[in-house]
């Protein structure tokens, strides 16, 4: 393995950067080490599970949050997907949003004049603006979540496990839990590590109570940056701790976890050895699937804190993630 | 204009056959030509206007067919997207499903193979899989739904106006028209033009009432040939005549028309000179959004004709089109 | 390994043909066992080598070659690249060429109007049009040329041996074997495997006497029926039979060896564990390189059968091919 | 037009510096407005030219200077492409590079496991890495070189006029002047524009002497910088002066101009008007092709300053530019 190059790293400051800063903070505290056991784990739902906490969800849990709903209108969760938007991983080699005319009225075509037909194709990351990250983007040495490895199952196109295309539409209670304006911020500043006591204290204000099942919405604040790439980015984002993380898996049964962040954890990692250690520890560990750079603006603005999540990711087979466009609609809060 | 080639047509058997049909079949009939004006219309919803009929959803149109759901089972109708799957548009030029890693754990870079991490990226012609056009897929003459033209809202990355980043999440009462089993075939054959008829002969056995506002599914089973694309093709798919196009949009205000084949109207045109005469009529003409290759097998089987219709396209901006993934889940019928 | 699936391979007849009529044929000859061992080779430059038979260029042989120059005609050996091209490999999965543009006058940017400004972006398989396959295309069991292996020298975006990259420019005496005219065709039937009779008949005709080091071009005929896709094809294309190849390698030390056909070999493959056996031959087990859809039309109207061929690949880091654009210019005939 | 946005221009810092300095710099000096015209001239070489002064060239200049190699070593003018790579136009919203596998050995598949099977695919700005800029990239008022306009002669997928297909290889003389060590600087600083003067130096110092018809090689020592992007970049780079363009084209006869930074010219421009008006001079004015991005390190080193220079671009369809390899090989000087 000596010889390979990582012929795929952008020369950029921020890079190095981000690797500098994630070199020098010592090892996780005693507290991550208790948390993270750093090994892929087993489903409790089978060895032919590839969507973990999604089985959480049955025709009882998504009639009974149906039932719940309050009013028709309709928060839209993603953000536009264009030209020069920002993009989390560019530094990694990742491509930038790319969409392009391969049919368009007015450019010589008398057949198509007539019809004045367009149509395009678009070039993109499946981490691209508001997405879905699949149990197969992050594992642990060589496992992902359930133990499928990449031996077996890794094609030159994809994971044959735990891909998007496994997953089903989403319908479920959401839950906002607003950590920027409990604190009365307009955003959490850079690199913030949100705690466990951040995220009761928010709850307590909201007068908002988890249940199992949730889609747990953090709002870091940071998409009141958006659309700005030099200040909307993911290396320096604030975002959950560990031990938040597992508070809201472990402890509150969370189904799935997500934010309006690039990478829902805080980052830098405090951890020398993991960049993303909230990652690998939700999917590799727990099975719980991610939601990234969710935009929460409009139901923070209107304190929705609870109600009706749906969105379906599309079925990229093997996919490690797809953009999605979540929908909420709220609920009776009981 | 004359010294343009049609330079990104290929020279396949199959093209040349679709235009040489297209060719000959001779004028539409009157019925066709009173239908049809041919020519972009204004929006009664007003000057900016870029959705058309979508604009018959309300707060009070969804929250009615939310309060009806009548169990939690979710039918899923979006196909997966996979390298080698059928294509639309290849004749016409436009690129094939594509997926590729960007990231994988096992390919030499320590760093990741600790974390296991696994990255892709996707290139796709808009109009890939299940999807829903947007209003300026299809104009007449230069402008599209609401007078837009060409001249002032076409850039070299697309229109802006009536993009499909302008969409709504939709949320609306579904329903099947099931052609298919109310004639006892497995799919209608190639090229047939569905009747007026045949929509109310298969509403009557089904018991289904249209409403104003619905989303009309109409299933043909040609799905049954997915995914082998020397079957499932666009150039002489069966589907909707003009006639049962008006009938529903004008007679019935169904608010989004979809279909199961690639390109929901009865294929080669009869029109010589309008090579998809129920797409111009419906977007340029009516403001109707399209919904294609519709995965309808599911429903069809469990006779499940009326439903809650949700789906939420990403929002390319000023994309013609988007991937989407509905989703429906059974009413009370009332 | 016996979990993963062929999701990439397209359910059309022409694949399951190439595979069927594969699976058929029987045994390789007692010959063709003979030629090939079937396991990638040491290079004889040192375990440093990537380039094999390329070595044979020195300051002197490009010296002399280019001393030879008899006029200042250039022939164009590259064909161009274009929406709806021939594609090799579209039944494998691999993409069609795509030319999309990014910016452009008269589409709405007054500062661009001004500048009537153009520019776009390709995105095509390495394999597309004429091209140059580098030795890490192919190999044997995990192992490449000079035993690079898989395991320790492939990364997710590639090689980081043997790729296109490393190439050096190509300036070499060349010769065209037109087997196609010595026959007196207009192409080589459909998979037939030019002997070494064959060449050895039109070499006699031609006049022309091989020379270590040549760039050696057959001329099977098939670019007449270019740019027709249902006619120019991999899948039953005529070329050179690996007893051919051995001794244009072996016999001739030809340097590099490039046909006017999509995959150098006749096809299919006689032997039905190895679908292109003359491919591992040439790249693994001999280091030679091998040039693909080589125009060679304008070369064999003037009988310019020995010239100075020139060609540069691009340097796509760990790339497996480029499109090339080679010239050829006459020299004296000694 | 008024109602079209910017929809592509990222929201960067450096995007909105260089659009900047661009509108206060005040307006061009009396001697540029008198080179200028800005309006796209018509073709000495008929009505039907697309490749204005590369018609230079004849079957005896090319066979004039082919005589004149003076030894077998080839220098490669040529960079790398890969992950990474600096990009002359992401602020504009151009893709950056990428590559891709489609194929690869040990990634599941027995039947390509035996052949170690790759294949890879490339996304890419056709102005990436070293390239040729084609006749069709720059025009003015809607118009290019030889007063083809974009109404009659722009299709969707590109121009049908001037574009790099229309290339022929370029074999021709060559000449470098290495500017940067006439200065004894290891760069040119940022946004120097080189004068008449300077070229004048460098010529007497290394005592070369211009030929009508030569590919003229500017060296601004900006190549060392390569491929840090964050200084090897395009929107303030030292380069040519209008006035030093002109010298070369109309007073020296130079028949295609290059340099080894991103865009040839001095940025940001003088005109507030135009931002790139070189670019505009040169190809919509002069029919002057222009070649970036050129690595010049090898010739500089052995003070190699006259040679054989050749070039084939890609023949992309339309296309504004081909990333190119050029060689070069010295010359006896006379």
């Amino acid at each position: 393995m000596g010889t390979l190059k990582f012929h795929f790293m952008k020369s950029t400051a921020i890079a190095l950067a981000f690797i500098g800063v994630t070199g020098i903070l010592g090892a996780p505290g005693e507290a991550s080490a208790q948390i993270a056991k750093n090994v892929a784990a087993k489903s409790p739902w089978g060895p032919a599970d590839e969507i973990g906490t999604l089985n959480m969800m049955t025709d009882n849990s998504r009639l009974d949050i149906l039932k719940q709903v309050a009013g028709g209108k309709v928060y839209d969760l993603g953000v536009d997907l264009f030209i020069g938007m920002p993009t989390c991983c560019g530094a990694f080699g990742d491509p930038s949003f790319q969409i392009f005319l391969t049919h368009a009225p007015s450019r010589g075509d008398p057949a198509k004049e007539l019809l004045s037909y367009a149509g395009d194709a678009v070039n993109m990351y499946t981490h691209t603006g508001t997405h879905l990250d699949a149990l197969n983007h992050f594992g642990l040495h060589g496992k992902i979540w359930n133990e499928y490895s990449a031996s077996e199952h890794l094609g030159v196109r994809g994971w044959t496990k735990a891909g998007i295309d496994k997953y089903p539409p989403i319908v479920a209670r959401g839950v906002l839990i607003d950590v920027a304006k409990s604190k009365a911020l307009k955003h959490l500043p850079a690199s913030y590590a949100i705690t466990v006591a951040d995220l009761q204290d928010a709850l307590k204000k909201q007068g908002t109570t988890l249940q199992p099942g949730d889609v747990v919405l953090i709002r870091t604040g940071v998409m009141t940056l958006w659309p700005d790439e030099s200040k909307y980015r993911l290396l320096d984002e604030p975002g959950l701790s560990l031990e938040a993380a597992q508070w809201l898996v472990e402890g509150q049964k969370a189904m799935l976890l997500g934010s309006d962040n690039f990478g829902v954890e805080s980052l830098p990692s405090p951890d020398p050895a993991n960049f993303v250690p909230v990652h690998s520890y939700l999917q590799a560990e727990r099975g719980v699937s991610i939601l990234e750079a969710v935009w929460l603006e409009d139901l923070s603005k209107d304190q929705a804190y609870e109600f009706l999540f749906m969105a379906s990711p599309l079925k990229f087979r093997g996919g490690t993630a797809s953009p999605i466009r979540p929908i909420a609609i709220s609920i009776q809060r009981r």
